[in-house]
């Protein structure tokens, strides 16, 4: 078989050419000079990090001004195929000419040196910003947004708009009237003013890691260890077998019990859930799927208990599953009633359609700088060079590609490549490995930079500008690790 | 009386003259055209903004453009002297040269352009960038710095911090071994892996609004209504007398009483506090002081329980109180353990000493961004500007002439000045009035922007550029609005 220094073989290579290339100036290939992190990095990392900031999670320490596309530069000189691209937020390649250019325009200095704080003193241009951004790509039905600076601030409005809704109706409508007990009991953190009331979210799932996002989140104990969390209430996440198509009627029980699941906390949890948050593949835990069908009546039944629905894409979303929004996929007869997105945004915030989300009084969804034009002028221009080179696309049939690549392996080498999945999500590929950890390792010293989720899965989240020629780097680098 | 229109009287200018002029182009007053806002900002608020997101708190809409040093503009023409900037968030004025140059750099295109995980990928650059801006500004004894995106962010951060710590040590010491009952309990969100732990804080502080922070913030029911809470502890904060140096004993029983309360709450509460956290002034809350024996207090009693001491300098740092930090006014004789900080600072985050506030384990304080480099290098060129400006001592000094201007105002007129405080805390001033809310208004009318705080305060928030000469512009305004 084809080794890694030759990684492009001839037919592929024919194939490649046929492709218009996103980065005419991209390297070929990988170049490993030293072990990763090298000898001057670890100096660094041990001499100028260690002393002012934790250092153990560091994997590599990156030379960006000497990255570009879908290549990471170290301090060593090494240089890799990034398929994890900064945990899934690098939307369309390191040093993109245009948002290169963006990053030089009047307005973007503006917005970084002048920072607003807009739910007071917006800029004029503000909603033309938005307008030609973040909702030029806004999910179908949801026309509006609030903005935030991360997924889990993201997620912790849209739970807090998802609360005052639910006591706004309790209520019985958009009256700014509280009780005497309500003004003081909230002041006290007790109910009824700080209502118990809770989100439900699903075995497995990753939301964030503030304090009401991590309550949210059951990925690993490690993100939740001694953190205090609210009594919030968990559903199982259907734990399918894959692949899909071969295991329709053990999958469609597993689904429907944890739907059923679902229903029965809504009706009886004894800390009531006012919105239900689900990622469309869950990321972080695992790259666990459902399906449409899945979601579909997980919608419905929300619908009819009058809970909100929450889809958090920060990870599914912006075209790496093949279509913008990854729960496009679904076909849902109503919308999502929120949409939360970050990440590849490099923006983040929360979309809505129904007005009522917004609450019955003003600064009651507020803070000092509720998002950064600087990231919403950064993800306008990320969606004109996705819309340009048509890179939703480009990730339908790359991921295509690379899937049909993989699932060779995975045929010819069982043992080592389980529960492939995926197929038809774009890049947003994952697998299973008994030697998940080598598999990393051994990847990043043939010079490919890839993520693990889960207890032994590898995810990857090649950027939207990965092509057919990366994909054949990447596929003969797996090739070379099961041999190893 | 001077008239509003001739701003500067004879004898302010002559001393104006003397000061160095931060900004030479700077407007020399306000210019008001319509009321705020006009027309065309209505217009654009209502048609433009008003169907994508919640306008009720919109003040102006601002051109930024032709915004400059302490003076902002709006859609309509009109030009206002800025002393909220943006809830205290401004600190070396509009359109600031220097600013404007290091946002031009290509180590800001940069990081705009190719936004790292840090935790896992840092740039090279990232420790040089930290240590030439944020730690070169970091508190005395405090040498490690936690970055963060907001102050709610950073506080949370840090409550993240204290509970991991107070853990470890019940545990023993940094040994990353974790009993099956933790490691299970944490995932459904039950003690002992998610303790039943506080943070204890104050009445009136305010700490942000994401769900822990919001926890510990006690301002106003409008930030907390239907928000679900932690059952977390305040103490009340002293209500002193002002001036303070008139009411001494009175203020010290206060301050007493407060301490018993903390050592009471920490001894005796249902969740015990792993930390207490304060403002050095409450801000949001009122403008409530304390005095530096209250604080030196609060700091021997958190230690002597092991309870740690967060200081929250989110809107009192960088600056604006005619020191750097404004726990720096107290004399301490052992730092904080944690300071947060954001607002002025631009980039955000937590600083701290004790090595032991890393985690024993890797990945427990970790997220995709974990702070932003693009904002670390606009706070390096923001402690250039200070430095190479003398800003805080010009804070000092312009914050005494302001602080004399107003008490000569409320000796003038004691039924519209009341409790003047803030007195040697450079331009950190409040004042409460009768009708607040129509002195805001008024000044707004008469080209002043200014801010309010808890029930009936007005807060000056001005930059660090603010000079005498807009101090006597200042002054006029308020004498023209107490004779209206």
């Amino acid at each position: 078989m084809r080794r890694f220094h030759r990684f492009v073989p001839k037919t592929a290579r024919a194939v490649t050419l046929k492709e218009p290339l996103f980065f005419p100036d991209e390297p070929q290939k990988p170049i490993i000079k030293t072990t990763i992190p090298g000898p001057i990095s670890k100096t660094a990392i041990e001499i100028e990090f260690d002393p002012i900031l934790d250092t153990r999670s560091f994997v590599l320490l990156a030379d960006y001004e000497k990255s570009l596309g879908n290549f990471i530069a170290d301090r060593d000189g090494n240089l890799l195929l990034d398929v994890f691209a900064q945990i899934a937020s690098i939307p369309v390649g390191y040093n993109n000419y245009n948002l290169s250019r963006a990053a030089r325009t009047e307005q973007m200095v503006d917005a970084i040196i002048n920072r607003p704080a807009p739910g007071n003193f917006p800029s004029y241009n503000w909603a033309s910003i938005i307008k030609s951004g973040i909702l030029k790509v806004a999910p179908r039905g949801l026309n509006q947004v609030f903005t935030a600076l991360s997924g889990s601030d993201a997620n912790e409005t849209a739970y807090k708009a998802a609360f005052m809704y639910r006591r706004q109706q309790e209520r019985g409508g958009r009256i700014p009237e509280f009780s005497d007990e309500e003004l003081t009991s909230c002041m006290l953190n007790q109910a009824p003013g700080a209502p118990k009331l809770s989100i439900l979210s699903f075995t497995s799932g990753f939301h964030g890691r503030l304090f009401g996002s991590l309550s949210t989140t059951r990925s690993k104990p490690i993100h939740k260890l001694d953190i205090p969390a609210f009594d919030w209430p968990q559903a199982k996440f259907p734990n399918l077998k894959y692949p899909l198509d071969e295991n329709y009627q053990e999958n469609e029980k597993e689904e429907a019990e944890a739907i059923a699941e679902v229903e029965e906390i809504i009706e009886s949890y004894h800390v009531p859930p006012c919105a239900v948050i689900v990622e469309p593949i869950q990321s972080e835990g695992g790259d666990n799927h459902a399906s449409p069908d899945f979601f579909r009546k997980l919608r419905t039944l929300t619908k009819k208990k009058n809970v909100l629905l929450i889809v958090d894409e920060v990870q599914t979303g912006v075209g790496s599953t093949g279509k913008f929004w990854a729960h496009e996929h679904w076909n849902l007869d109503t919308p999502p009633d929120i949409v939360t997105f970050s990440k590849k945004a490099q923006a983040a915030g929360f979309y809505y359609g129904n007005p009522d989300l917004r609450p019955c009084q003003s600064y009651r969804q507020f803070n000092t700088w509720m998002g950064d034009a600087s990231r919403a002028l950064l993800f306008q221009a990320i969606v004109d060079e996705i819309e340009s080179k048509n890179l939703v696309q480009n990730t339908a049939i790359v991921g295509n590609y690379l899937y049909n690549g993989i699932d060779s392996l995975a045929k010819q080498y069982p043992k080592e490549i389980l529960n492939l999945r995926g197929k038809g999500l774009g890049t947003f590929i994952a697998f299973d490995s008994p030697r998940r950890d080598y598999f990393l390792r051994k990847a990043r010293s043939i010079g490919v930079n890839m993520g693990g989720c889960g207890e032994r899965s590898l995810r990857l989240r090649p950027m939207l500008v990965f092509q057919k020629h990366h994909a054949d780097i990447l596929l003969s680098a797996f090739e070379d690790i099961i041999k190893s």
